[in-house]
């Protein structure tokens, strides 16, 4: 399996998937600044993988904070997580990775600088473990939908490199395929920056997992010759009444779901849900350059010299048309979510405004 | 405005619309196989664009015709019909047009060879004429259901070099604009050869409509925002019962109006129509090239070497999804598009088997 991103020797390295699946180029970065443009420019992407990647970020930038006192330290810290912040608005992770990530100092006062340095790292790489240790669970308990030949609809990448490894709602089809099962997966090729073409077909075509490419426009056409049974997707943020935030698109795919019957299935950890906020209507969708849409790989111009564009990155699929969000503490009506925040303390600790 | 296709001094120019928009190329082809080459590798496409370039064709394929008597004539251009009707299966026109010339010289046997070849070059300007000012009737008709300040979204392109000019669902947005109504028009990219925003967004431009470009899985979320309050659509082809095959993703968009309570229009001429089918479950669907799909352009690979593909050019939207379809005949519920068969002898002149 190929690291998404890894802590090597003080130097955060990151898999630069806009070049996939032609070149397989990691890069270095020896800054929290690099960290944070590759996270803005998409070398990194997929929710929980941009939350882990932001915490690395932010371990990296903290040994870079010459401070002697707690206080200059903390100052200079929160400088570094805002810019952290600033990358990419829709993804909770990065949030919630942050809040973390600063916890881990606030809680820590009497630390030494250099002991919070080692523990701040430390935390980070203890994200990418949990977030591993979550996909795997979210793919037991979401494989249970999944029956013996299914055909499996994804749009977008959810799977090991959108993530620390395994994948959400790819996590899923693996461990429906370690369970015995076949199955034959569409992939959206997820237009404009081509998620599903370049990176689901590859992550499934190296796991030897049979999977058709299609334009994301065709999936109404399979659907209504009773060629799919199940719709399974990641998401960017899910909000407390269960409406998701995914890539732009997966909206439209949920209704079509709806129109023919089709169980529609978000795959997310729980670091994915922003219990502070009640509806998706209240999640900032991010409007991603023109040129994506008006270049494909910023090289071939497709449309014409100056031409309107409009590039909203995600889009809100309310609650009512997801049959069930897989979490790694196990499937819920999406309208039982918000629960999960009352249920677990665990889960409140983690989100600090 | 630019001419789709065109006959000159013996030979067929056609506008080599792959190109489009970067470069303005003609084509000057000297014999029919050119003309068929060009259907089929769609430097023309568009239903009734590819059913005068047909009619041409076979002009210009008659020319070419040595025979002496009316028997060899017609032997020898039957060959050529088969070859022309081979290009591509979904659009009606196609076989609409070849039909009409075949009966063009099945009409004439005692007319000199020299002369059918006369009447059969007159009788392919003739189709370019008429559906030209189909089209503007079709926009008169349509344009009363567009009102002041519609959002409206189209697929693909029905605009003026999908035809012998004008337009079809882009002269109702012509028409309605030339009744002095205010308009913006959300372009559908049109995945996987890009007609929307190589042909549609670039017509809309060089007409001073306002347009924006949207990629297809972007529909759903302008429709959830109520921001678009209307769709109109070309055809293919259209069956006695009023399920149209359009450009792949038509049926999606038609399933998310259907969802949002969008109106959605097809706009076609009556040369469109397939009285001979009972339903769409009977039009062919043409499977083109993978490599549509994983390279842009036949140049920039977008995909993983060697990955499965669908690539079904068209879809079938079902008659309960249209509000009406509108030709030069006026527009019609689509449970009614049956009965203009029965009604105008003329066209059930027009179908000969």
């Amino acid at each position: 399996m190929i690291p998404t991103v890894e802590w090597k020797d003080g130097i955060v390295r990151m898999l630069d998937q806009t070049k996939l699946p032609q070149e397989t180029v990691f890069i270095d970065c020896k800054d929290y600044e690099t960290v944070a443009q590759g996270i803005k420019e998409l070398w990194v992407r997929g929710a929980p993988a941009i939350g882990i990647t932001a915490a690395m970020g932010l371990a990296l930038g903290a040994r870079q904070i010459p401070a002697s006192t707690f206080e200059e330290f903390v100052s200079q810290f929160e400088h570094i997580c805002s810019i952290m912040a600033a990358t990419r608005p829709t993804a909770v992770n990065l949030f919630w990775a942050i809040d973390r990530m600063k916890k881990k100092v606030l809680d820590n006062p009497d630390a030494d600088i250099e002991a919070l340095k080692i523990m701040l790292q430390k935390e980070s790489q203890a994200m990418l473990e949990e977030d591993r240790a979550a996909n795997r669970k979210i793919g037991l308990f979401g494989s249970v939908f999944v029956a013996n030949d299914d055909n499996i609809i994804t749009h977008c990448n959810a799977g090991s490199i959108a993530t620390g490894g395994y994948g959400t709602a790819e996590g899923i089809m693996r461990a429906a395929v370690e369970a015995g099962k076949k199955i034959h997966v569409y992939v959206d090729e997820t237009r404009p920056v081509l998620q599903g073409a370049r990176l689901t077909a590859w992550e499934l075509m190296e796991e030897k997992i049979p999977c058709t490419l299609i334009t994301d426009n065709m999936a109404g056409y399979f659907m209504f010759r009773d060629m799919i049974d199940i719709a399974i997707v990641g998401a960017d943020r899910i909000a407390k009444n269960g409406d998701v935030a995914n890539k732009i698109g997966t909206y439209s795919l949920a209704v079509l779901c709806k129109e023919h019957g089709i169980p529609f299935y978000v795959a997310a950890p729980l670091s994915t849900i922003d219990f502070s906020i009640e509806s998706g209507s209240h999640i900032p969708i991010e409007e991603r350059n023109a040129r994506e849409v008006t270049h494909v790989f910023n090289k071939i111009q497709i449309a014409p010299e100056g031409v309107p564009v409009a590039n909203p990155a995600f889009d809100i699929t309310p609650a009512r048309y997801i049959t069930a969000i897989i979490t790694e503490k196990g499937a819920f009506h999406p309208k039982d979510i918000g629960k999960l925040a009352d249920e677990n303390r665990n889960l409140d600790r983690l989100r600090i405004t």
